[in-house]
């Protein structure tokens, strides 16, 4: 790497063409360096201009491709962006990350469009919009139900993004819009915009995305704000106070627009009451501490920033986190042996300087602090944005309020003494809402009652032991699968969680009617609607052909002692209800024998399967089975067969093209009554 | 009926105790005769003190109880409340609601604590808490999994009703707020606050309710909202103004305090372009729109304002709902003859007059309207709030905004004419967010195109045509099943919608760690944790002796082809790739004979089954199953058997004491390899 990249004037990326903003520009300074990097303004945008152009160029043709659709185009994305991943190794260099920490932000970042994608290939249909939960009967006669459906919004999703993940910030929050089918315009934040642009470059050079489906302004929003409609979505990761601020937005209050906001908030480690110094948990827990507390040196809003510790255990804490942080080099992150970079900006510095002091007032600084002089490798400590790693410790928790209420964003982490277990959790409850805490425990009982203890103030909680810890993906760490965000401080949004991060795009809508009017509306078979019978056995019908609905009713069978003795015997099960005739017809369940579940199962299928090669490829599954009425010898048996639901499948390589039918089947008995149903999972090939 | 109620001072319920208002009161008149009915203050309640009393004492109750614990109690609440239900009826009157009117309030309202309490029961566990989706496998090794809890919020929910449903729109919130575990505030709209105050005292009466669950404020909150913090829930219900106003309260600002609104909003409903006046679905429409506007006179949220009519169908349309409003009398609700009564005051009866004067300016009054005169049946117009059902026409709605933005609270309804289909849906879409919107169409492909053209901008959607018209339970009417709500004018909230509505009132947490300790966090088994082998066969333990986690593993058997031949004869199952080797070793899928699914699932139930008489009441179910690998001739398989979750029943009258064990089941091959893998739901009894 060189010693200074000079990138000049970043570029806003608004209605298909790049913009270099208007008149005078901010400068941001390299980290290391202290030397001008870049300038940034946004003036002279048409910010209206950019909500229309993505509402009426990118969101009609996102919302026209299907969950799958906008799947494989995440994949094709994440695939293009980690062929060019170097380029954004090279840009993160100048906001102080390491190697270590431009990973989480580059490839963890990369990271959440290959599980969105996969998501929404395995979890979501091969349709435009979603059914919601499961049908609701609401009459008597089933002449009428309800359903919910999910569809995309019409409007943009406008991402607001905090500085130190200039990468991830935008792309975890992509992933769920644009699988979720909306377009978005991506804010950066000013002091790491360049590298923000350097990634938005590459996807606009990828030409994957349609037309209009992502834009991207680097400095202010001007008027962007009193232009939003509730079909717009503003999602912001940074300071409460900011966050606040625009969550005040005349507009955001007058239009109900969709707001989601994750703000910095004091997270908690917790050290568990049973783990002593001699334990592998005690190990996990102070290398858990001083990485948590050291990597993008300390700027994440998951950041660890209070450490409780059974009070007979702090002086062997202080002693073992200080003497693992006396392994953090701090330097030039570009020399190989630095282990922590400096702070964003020089103003970081100032800024978390001031807030260490307020802390300081609480108690004492155990390891660290400014004043205590580091050494800094590879880099003029006058001119870069160092910090050192800061250990304080405050002995009376419950009598401060600044080691809850004051932090400092940077690595800066105050360890606090408790008493037993239900302290421990009134001091986590003390940070009014956080992101993430983490506990180390080797109990699991003790893991259950802080769980349950902190967990309506906790957006994530992370329980760590020696079974676990290899494996174990951090405390600062969000995961595409799991929720982002917290309540109260931590600003009450919620991010990712998998499939439901696409809710905050989408718009739930109950829809009521005739189950034949819903079935044809949600593409998906409905309790109580019609069922036309196939003209040709469907199992003869190739997926293209298979209509949701249609029918197949089959033949009757009656069943007799002779098969209940005989399926005893090839399955083994010889039950006392359907073999022991005294015992079942003293039990008050069965009253006298019954034929086995699972020969009904069979029976049934032995109805409606169509034995010859066809295009029924394999039955792989089954769901939602109930047995409803014992079958007993003599009763008659005859089942219905109905397409449920049709799922196009995306064949691999060699692989011959099909789709996932869901069947469903009702096997009634010589009354009509119903006595199992269930849904089948098949895999059918496609003509051709 | 009475002609003059006087119930003199409306009293608040706090901390404990019933408080007349101090100093100066609001008097509020009776809707039929104009003479005061209660006098209404809230000054002088510690409001602060209310909040703490919530937290400190309702709370922890309501918390340690289970969620089938709560639902029996909503349920206890809902059959109290019916036994006293003509009081309610009774106090009703004086807000002008006719009987049917009240009806929805009264029943409709008791109607949501049933609808709940089944719910609570059948789809939540009986824990305090709630386990949400499905784990997630973090690691490659599984030693590292995410799941998600569901706990309730530890603040206190308050709850802001409008004055048109003083029972429904309390109980509506209440039900999902106390099955969630949190207790809560309400607020009652001044103007028909002595019915909630009615209900109120009810509940209390009943001591149903945990001391602190519940309490009322009747008149202003005074300095309630500036002791609010990020553990408490607001809902509003009313007018956008008020919402907007108390959503930008600097402290729900502040600690990021979530709330639900619910504003009124121009809902539309739609005639098909397909139906015609000699089709039933015209007179469903018909029937319909008039219900709807005149219920309630008109004073709901979910009301029909814009009616979007095929451009030539437009005068049968006037014609026909002219006629039906013509049979519309108004008057003195305790007058059976009367149809629909007055405005809740005199107060609205002028609100509405101008709002009506507004739409008037964009086309013409059709029927009605207060310039024209109107029949009064069995009372003073002069001093009672009466207004008659009023019909516009606005000729050219794409040109003028007052029929899609200002909303006569009242039986005003303004008729817009269309062309095509897409004409209709961006003439729907112009009400910028709407609770509901319905459609009458005999064409299930005209309600698809609908839905999915307004979902966006809707709440709910209700499908009308004669298969369903006669069980649907009406345009303007939320049902506790699925979600009340809309985007933004509507608000941007969401109520009820089953459990669905529980998420308001509760945090969704991330949980990490090793799949043994999620286990006993959740007390559910999840994939990956310890399976101790039982002592004793578990088919011979009762609910009560049966640990999470306890594992069957059982002897093994080898899979023949007389197995496969047995089984084909016995279920009539004769599908190739079990009975045809020339075919079956074609298959690129099969590559040879396999044995049926159902054998692998009867053989293991073979192998796992206790046959004699034991606690094991019933199989009655089975989820989740997949057939992983297939099984071939000469494959030995073997089954591990896992107590997956434990639910306990309520047992029924004369019902033996039981609960409901989830059983995941394993089966592998000789190589250890998985060949399926599914859940089993038995009925298992309690000991003694």
């Amino acid at each position: 790497m060189e010693t200074t990249v000079y990138l000049g004037k970043v570029q806003s990326y608004a209605q298909g063409r790049w913009h270099a903003g208007e008149g005078e520009a901010r400068t941001v300074y390299h980290a290391v360096t202290g030397e001008p990097v870049a300038e940034v303004s946004s003036a002279g945008l048409d910010f209206k201009g950019m909500l229309d152009y993505a509402r009426t160029v990118g969101g009609p043709k996102l919302r026209k491709m299907t969950f799958h659709e906008r799947a494989r185009m995440l994949k094709a994305m994440a695939q293009y962006l980690m062929a060019r991943k170097d380029e954004f190794y090279e840009a993160s260099w100048a906001t102080g990350a390491t190697k270590k920490d431009a990973w989480i932000d580059v490839e963890g970042g990369i990271g959440t469009f290959f599980v969105y994608s996969s998501k929404g290939r395995r979890e979501l249909p091969d349709e435009p919009f979603l059914l919601d939960g499961k049908p609701e009967i609401l009459s008597r006669g089933g002449t009428f139900i309800g359903h919910h459906l999910l569809v995309p919004l019409e409007g943009v999703a406008v991402h607001i993004n905090a500085f130190n993940f200039p990468c991830w910030g935008m792309l975890e929050k992509l992933a769920p819009t644009f699988l979720a089918g909306m377009p978005a315009i991506i804010k950066s934040a000013t002091v790491t915009a360049y590298v923000t642009e350097r990634m938005v470059r590459a996807m606009i050079e990828s030409e994957i995305l349609p037309e209009g489906a992502l834009q991207l302004i680097c400095g202010g929003v001007g008027d962007l704000f009193d232009h939003l409609t509730g079909q717009d979505v503003v999602t912001f990761t940074g300071s409460a106070e900011t966050g606040r601020r625009l969550k005040a937005h005349p507009t955001i209050l007058r239009e109900s627009v969709r707001f989601n906001m994750e703000a910095d908030s004091l997270n908690f480690s917790m050290l568990g009451p049973d783990v002593t110094p001699d334990m592998p948990e005690f190990d996990i827990f102070i290398k858990e501490v001083a990485g948590e507390m050291t990597i993008k040196t300390g700027q994440r809003c998951t950041a660890i920033r209070r450490t409780f510790v059974p009070a007979d255990r702090v002086e062997a804490v202080v002693e073992a986190l200080s003497k693992r942080l006396g392994g953090v080099t701090v330097g030039n992150p570009a020399n190989e042996a630095v282990r922590m970079g400096p702070l964003v900006s020089r103003g970081q510095v100032a800024e978390v300087r001031e807030r260490l002091a307020e802390l300081a007032a609480a108690g004492e600084v155990v390891y660290g602090g400014l004043n205590n002089g580091f050494e800094v490798v590879d880099a003029d400590p006058a001119k870069g944005a160092f910090f050192p790693p800061t250990l304080l410790y405050c002995p009376r928790p419950f009598e401060h309020t600044a080691p809850h209420d004051v932090e400092a964003f940077g690595p800066v982490n105050t360890i606090m003494p408790y008493g037993d277990l239900d302290e421990a959790i009134a001091l986590a409850k003390r940070g009014k809402g956080s992101l993430v805490g983490s506990l180390v425990t080797a109990d699991d009982r003790v893991a259950r009652d802080v769980v349950l203890g902190t967990a309506a103030y906790h957006g994530r909680l992370l329980l760590l032991n020696r079974d676990c810890a290899k494996e174990n993906t951090g405390h600062g760490s969000p995961l595409p699968h799991l929720v982002h965000g917290g309540p109260g401080r931590a600003g009450g949004g919620e991010e990712m969680g998998g499939i439901r991060g696409l809710h905050h795009y989408m718009q739930r809508t109950a829809i009521q009617g005739s189950p034949t009017t819903l079935t044809v509306v949600g593409g998906e078979w409905m309790p109580g609607a019609a069922r036309p019978e196939a003209d040709v056995h469907p199992f003869r019908k190739y997926f293209d052909e298979l209509t949701v609905g249609e029918t197949l009713t089959t033949a009757r069978r009656t069943v007799t002692e002779a098969d209940i003795v005989n399926f005893a015997g090839v399955s083994g099960d010889y039950f006392y209800a359907h073999m022991d005739d005294l015992a079942a017809r003293e039990s008050e369940i069965f009253e006298g024998r019954v034929a086995h579940g699972y020969f009904v199962l069979s029976a049934a299928a032995g109805l409606f399967v169509d034995p010859r090669q066809g295009p029924v490829l394999a039955n792989y599954g089954l769901e939602n089975l109930r047995f409803t009425k014992p079958v007993r010898p003599g009763d008659t048996i005859q089942a219905k067969l109905t397409v449920k639901k049709k799922t196009s499948k995306e064949p691999r390589e060699g692989e011959r093209p099909s789709g996932v039918v869901e069947w469903h089947v009702d096997v009634t008995n010589q009354d009509g009554e119903l006595v199992a149903t269930y849904d089948i999972l098949t895999l059918v090939a496609r003509r051709g």
